[in-house]
């Protein structure tokens, strides 16, 4: 054993035998779904089932969010200079940051923040966030997880927190943000929860560290920047110049599961 | 309309509406889990019920591998000298080709042209099986799905093929890469079907487009990619020294579901 | 010494001492210019004096060709949403491939191999180029390095002509090139060699190997990309929308040196 | 004009014209080096000889350190699996971070902070330099610029800082690094000034605004990742196990220009 040797819990493997976090992965496929296999990678244990119906909802409410976005503007214009397949969604991951789909980092620290001040000082909840928006405002910083710049009420957000609350799962991190959103309407502005604050409030609720914060819009989001990467390397031709809005939706009409 | 105008047919977004492949995605969550959405989101179309099993397992296999392959390697170096988890994750992902994940791509372009001079010649499978052993054996070539430098029998491959006997899915893809390791095992070398190799058979027989050959790998191997770099980062010290074989795991003891 | 051992020949590295192919790099600093380095490093020698002034004027020409490069558009999207510098540049660098940028390995293919073709049948080269533009248009495939969708002439390549007659440094990769554009007019079509051929054909005349090909036009253009990138950053506010045609340049008013 | 309308000073194009800050690069091209378009393209102007003479040893310092770094490594990795060469550069590049290669901008902060603070209090900047050192002491911070492992006097660092005495370059930068050093060195410690810290207090002296801290490295460094990436696609067997140290130089033997 060199000096240079080292340790890793993830996964365990020998000849003949693949294990993930302790399990069989050959035992695993076909009794767990993709996301169960998800949450047992990066957190270590199957979740309980009232868990994986939020990470389901949380990671197919991020799925894609159509062509404006950075990221698949990004993705698609490196497909069409002749990228890979993996290459052009890489680009489209460097274009997820502080200001596209990571503002879930950012908020969860601020709600976490919130809490313990809210348990340390005795306060009330209510007083902390009047007191956190003061602090943003005096500094002339936007709170991340509020305000979208399309959606006035996010269908998702609504719809996460609804199965959240029948999952028994809401706790002080939705708490936390709506108090925040009180306080900034009290300060004469309506700004919606979006589907960032929504997640960065079910991951606090979740007890899912703030490390993986970002990485479940990402992960999410990666499908989405496949579909885009393929619809743009079968249907358009090379080089074309990709306008970031002028452009229609021409996909299955409304429908209803 | 500008002459730049141009159209999509993955997701329509209006004013607190997002509609996935014509389904309101709010009406998803809650509803399907994140496998269903990645087929939606890529196919166009909700999958069936055996379908959904077949890919659960496909993406579950593929979740991570231990720290050894290169993908991992990469994504936990990038992590040790600062990187953002995204950025660690793309690093990750451009290591994921040919010869690491990408021979899904290449197997499935072999299997589906044996299926193809099969059915056009009227020949024997396993004749045309022959063949193409033997004209990559002249062309010094090995076939992309065959042969595991650590496992002589991937249970991965075993497990895919059981579940897709059992959900009656196997065809044509499972019996040209069946019929391509007997020509090689009648050359006198004994191959196992590795587990790139047996996705692409199932690829094949679920109609999937080659284009997406390589996404299944990578859309399941992000998560695994998220794991290693967030165990870097709260594990390891910056700028170590990263060994790519001198490593053992210390993690969960061997359990079963 | 284990069996992952392995050997490199570019830089030795001991304490207090930094070697790039046998030269202390400190002893170099101060004596060479940053090309001449460029090129020891990937060579392994220093370059004549014709050679370094061609060398220069490749590379200076591909610097910048503006803000509608999709590499150049990619990374100032991926620096809108907040993306490091690197991160931002990495993403630029993953836009330029075949379609973009990446011309001159294919056009050093093929002017490679018209010469071997005229030096081994002993035939005429303006008869390979007839042949080869005959093969191409039976394809339906273009000849990578000839035609743009802006310049007539492209004052770069003119100028990169020009330099290679006064250095004595135009071969058979320049003929080459030049042949296969009379080819193509005497087939009725007036293409210009793009910077792009006009850099294969010096790289084949410089004796460059093709595997450095795009490696010129990448290494030169990452400075550009910086200039984006930070102009982005300290200009723009972040996430907007940006256009890919709908700009204009504000900066100095046209000058000569 | 739309209004998603916008401007930029980098590069005017038209046809038959291609103009960087105002130049035609056809006329640049055989009168400058890259260098010279280098520091013309990011910094809008052409550089002062003196100038010119120590941007080229800061770009020949940092092309390449052998293959221990981790970028050369990440980049190797990526091409060993069949990465093009722009995806192995890219994956090296998204390597380049605070703890490797990074470290020049936060020593721009640092050295700038530190010479305001002497300026504006007008206090010694020995006196300054003490409480700097006490203050990441206190935080348990080390200084970025200082300290290497390999290197007790990094033999770069002495040329630069002896070039920019020469060149009459060095200033109030240089100055608050040595104040730094000694600092340090009153408390107990000799840490030597690394290549990082000598480049950031000479862009601090050459007025190089802080935004380009890191692309110096990362341009210089973008050469040295294309040998390697050429040198493990042409030298080493795919998919190989790449081990972080145990590699030895068998390149051209020590020499002088």
């Amino acid at each position: 054993m060199s000096d240079l040797s080292w340790k890793t819990s993830i996964t365990k493997i020998g000849p003949n035998e693949v294990r993930l976090r302790g399990y069989r992965v050959d035992e695993l496929m076909g009794q767990i779904s993709f996301s169960q296999g998800i949450y047992l990678a990066i957190m270590g244990d199957l979740p309980e089932e009232s868990v994986l119906i939020m990470l389901d909802a949380i990671l197919v409410s991020s799925l894609d969010h159509g062509a404006s976005p950075p990221s698949a503007l990004v993705a698609r214009t490196a497909a069409s200079t002749g990228a890979s397949l993996n290459s052009a969604v890489a680009a489209g991951l460097l274009s997820i940051n502080r200001y596209h789909g990571g503002a879930v980092y950012d908020c969860m620290a601020i709600l976490s923040n919130g809490i313990e001040r809210t348990v340390s000082s005795d306060s009330d909840m209510d007083d902390i966030a009047s007191q956190i928006v003061a602090e943003f405002r005096a500094e002339k910083k936007r709170i991340a997880g509020l305000g979208h710049r399309l959606h006035s009420e996010d269908p998702r957000t609504f719809k996460l927190f609804s199965l959240a609350e029948e999952l028994d799962i809401d706790g002080a991190g939705v708490d936390m943000i709506r108090a925040l959103q009180s306080a900034i309407a009290a300060d004469g502005k309506t700004l919606p929860i979006n589907v960032d604050g929504a997640i960065a409030a079910l991951l606090v609720d979740l007890d899912i560290p703030q490390e993986f914060a970002n990485a479940f819009f990402s992960m999410a989001r990666v499908p989405g920047l496949v579909a885009h990467v393929v619809e743009e390397q079968t249907r358009e031709r090379p080089m074309r110049r990709i306008h970031p809005t002028d452009h229609t939706y021409d996909g299955p009409s409304d429908r209803s599961i």
